[in-house]
């Protein structure tokens, strides 16, 4: 974990070609070769887990007022954050229309087309789109920005309550898998009434802690209940013939996902890539003297070619600058995994291998094993970044039955677990007392544990830190 | 090819699942999980064309008016059709920012930051992005649209006109092969001065002929020269020391590829889609009864999973509702290759395989060759759609020398190809005279050719064209 965090995030996204914030908006940046390419990896693997069961389609960015105002609740929560598009050439439009800030509120009028009866449901859509919040805190490339330009929104409609619970673990499940792909561990609780999103019975919440101690928010899944079906008059014929509202659940991901790749696993060196989002898994960096130079290039093109086959991404860096310079710009890249041959390797029938997680080198030899071996360092560097970073999260949450001591406790790079009873005034007093935010509810109290502040029952233990 | 071609496309792409053209503002649809699965394919294409010398990246939507300004005959040929984002929250913003219409103001300033010498060219930069144009004419899904949902924009940087003109070249030829992919004909021409690109040197443009005889616009590519170069300052310093204006193209394509996708293939009874876009690349049809049942289902099973390992996209319809439906669905969402298998079958060891481009079917026997014979079936289903295409093509375009019969060709659905001395006023006049669109340049005149209106010595044979 670095020093310095935000210093060193802002830094390496520049390095290593993540995105470039220089464009003349502010809290808009630019995805360059290399970020993109993480992204859409991890993409990929967003896409893999909820196409098994949800399909892909593909909203208008913009809302018409009219929509994005009908649910009250909803449009209060965004109301002082939305885009507005007026004007269309030198014409007023005859009505603003909001760059989406979510997209429930264009989606949902669709809901009320096309759901007529209990056969149409469940209905599982989700869409990778870019949306927008005219941000007036401080602005974070991935962090906090202005365009969300990688907004995963998945909307479900089902016939019952039961279902669409059942719906929240299963988002619960999907983004446990995903986010267990790249190492990244997380907190679940159920955020407080005050902190669920607006227009919805209630929030589940994904945070990570950040190499600063600040969680991150990475993901959010939200029961609606019945709230827009009702705004938007969603109904359907049930199989007694009456007519019923559906209940609605909604869950999204954000570019802080990248964030927390970043963040996480980087090291003072530079990014530390988890091999499923690394653009190159392996990178060979052929050491060449003029004497056995195409024998040594010859040879690496025949490594590369075997673990491309075996699925992996490989690169050959055969730039003519000296390897330290080499080593030096992979480790910064945070390609998982080097191969490093020179013709004495070559003549040992040798490569030797670097893992990026850890540092150490060992030799492979050059036989039918390597492709077998090199998946092994790959699996290992995984497993390496994954067990580290959870380790890092045990050790900073912290319980305490002191109010006093929270605030220490998080000012120390710390979340703090404590009992409470659940109360809403209770819990905004907390939140007042100690100037962080109570993230939610993290599992039922143990019996006999006492709030601490009301010195009531204790029903949660809650989570409280700063937050991003 | 279907009659009353404008009812068709609008009546299939709600039947077919592809768009639903209902969301409340106008011109701007949703795609739906079938159509978008088609839109996901052709992307993959364009991808893997680009993938090989291009890099992707991502730029924001928003662009500050003070760089849309910059350029003024881009300007001017935006100005019109452009949305504008004036309010953030409550507060009027400082500066108006518009929704890309393209990209050329938003990516060239990065360009004058990233360009500093001869070592950084050339840049080859894509990205696919939703624009936004406020359309006044009459929107048609696909065609016409205020929210281009998939705005493939590549934009590349070079150190000599030389190379610019190379990359037009290289952009043809990708073009080609990615329209050659799903069968779609095409007619290249060199736009006239006055349909040029606002701000290019030379636009080259992709035409293709819609049922209705329309050309449709499918992809265009421009040389810009030093332009934008010399707007935002974007020079770098040459080998000998020298700073220098770089040179630049840029290049484009839409949903209209879907849209010629499904407006030239398809026929009376729906999609008829070529294999590299199809959602399913083989429809399995199981005729069930209650007898021989399982043996049928565990064999449409085994089929679906052999086709699978060897890379097709493979469904099983297992609907509760007689065939003759399942059938008639399928041909409408245009699955290549429907295989039927029923008890009999199965005894007789076969099954019935039923190509949607020619209707015929064909027995297929259940053995080892069963692969190979569905690939090659499927091969033949997308040669035949493309012969078919190209022959319809070449049917509708008409060569004549009298300028009295053009728009009498035209009106009955054909393109017209015409000698031409290439003066900007005579073209006018033509375009004038007849009351249609000259497409741009073909080729180069026969020898001797004279010009359909001046009678000067003709350079070029154009063409002429009712468009989109």
């Amino acid at each position: 974990m670095v020093e310095n965090f935000s210093e060193w995030f802002h830094d390496i996204l520049e390095q290593a070609n993540i995105t470039d914030s220089r464009y003349p908006i502010k809290g808009m940046a630019i995805w360059m070769p290399y970020g993109f390419k993480i992204r859409k990896y991890m993409l990929e693997r967003i896409k893999e887990l909820l196409d098994k069961d949800h399909e892909e389609v593909l909203f208008p960015l913009l809302v018409p007022e009219s929509e994005l105002a009908k649910e009250g609740e909803h449009v209060k929560g965004f109301e002082e954050e939305v885009y507005w598009v007026t004007k269309g050439g030198k014409n007023d439009l005859n009505e603003k229309l909001a760059l989406r800030p979510t997209s429930e509120t264009a989606i949902y009028p669709m809901y009320a087309l096309w759901i007529r009866s209990h056969i149409d449901l469940p209905i599982k859509y989700y869409q990778v789109v870019n949306t927008f919040r005219y941000e007036t805190k401080h602005t974070r490339p991935l962090i906090r920005v202005r365009e969300i330009t990688t907004f995963k929104e998945a909307h479900t409609a089902h016939a019952t309550k039961g279902e669409s619970d059942e719906q929240i673990q299963d988002f619960i499940e999907i983004y446990k898998e995903f986010l267990d792909s790249f190492g990244i561990p997380y907190m679940i609780s159920k955020r407080p009434s005050w902190d669920t999103f607006p227009g919805a019975d209630y929030t589940m919440a994904f945070d990570t802690i950040m190499p600063d101690g600040k969680t991150l928010q990475i993901g959010t899944i939200h029961n609606l209940g019945q709230t827009f079906a009702k705004t938007f008059d969603i109904t359907f014929e049930d199989k007694d013939g009456e007519h019923k509202y559906i209940y609605q659940t909604c869950a999204g991901l954000s570019d802080r996902v990248v964030a927390s790749i970043i963040g996480i696993h980087g090291d003072e060196k530079g990014l530390r890539l988890p091999p499923l989002v690394s653009p190159n898994q392996v990178t060979i960096i052929p050491i060449l003297f003029k004497k056995g130079k195409e024998e040594v290039m010859a040879k690496c093109l025949e490594i590369k070619e075997d673990l491309e086959n075996a699925g992996l991404r490989v690169n050959i860096d055969d730039r003519d600058i000296r390897p330290g310079k080499k080593f030096f710009d992979w480790e910064l890249k945070g390609t998982p995994l080097k191969l490093e041959i020179g013709p004495r390797d070559l003549e040992n029938n040798i490569t030797i291998a670097m893992r990026r997680d850890e540092g150490e080198k060992i030799e492979l030899t050059l036989d039918d094993n390597l492709v077998d071996n090199v998946k092994d360092l790959l699996d290992k560097s995984y497993e390496n970044l994954k067990k580290s970073a959870w380790d890092f999260q045990k050790e900073h949450v912290k319980f305490t039955e002191d109010i006093n001591e929270i605030a220490e406790l998080i000012e120390a790079g710390n979340v703090v677990a404590f009992n409470w009873c659940g109360d809403d005034e209770c819990g905004k007093e907390i939140e007042e007392k100690t100037g962080y935010d109570i993230l939610g509810i993290h599992e039922d109290a143990e019996e006999g544990a006492k709030c601490i502040l009301s010195g009531d029952d204790a029903k949660y233990l809650a989570l409280i830190a700063k937050t991003y």
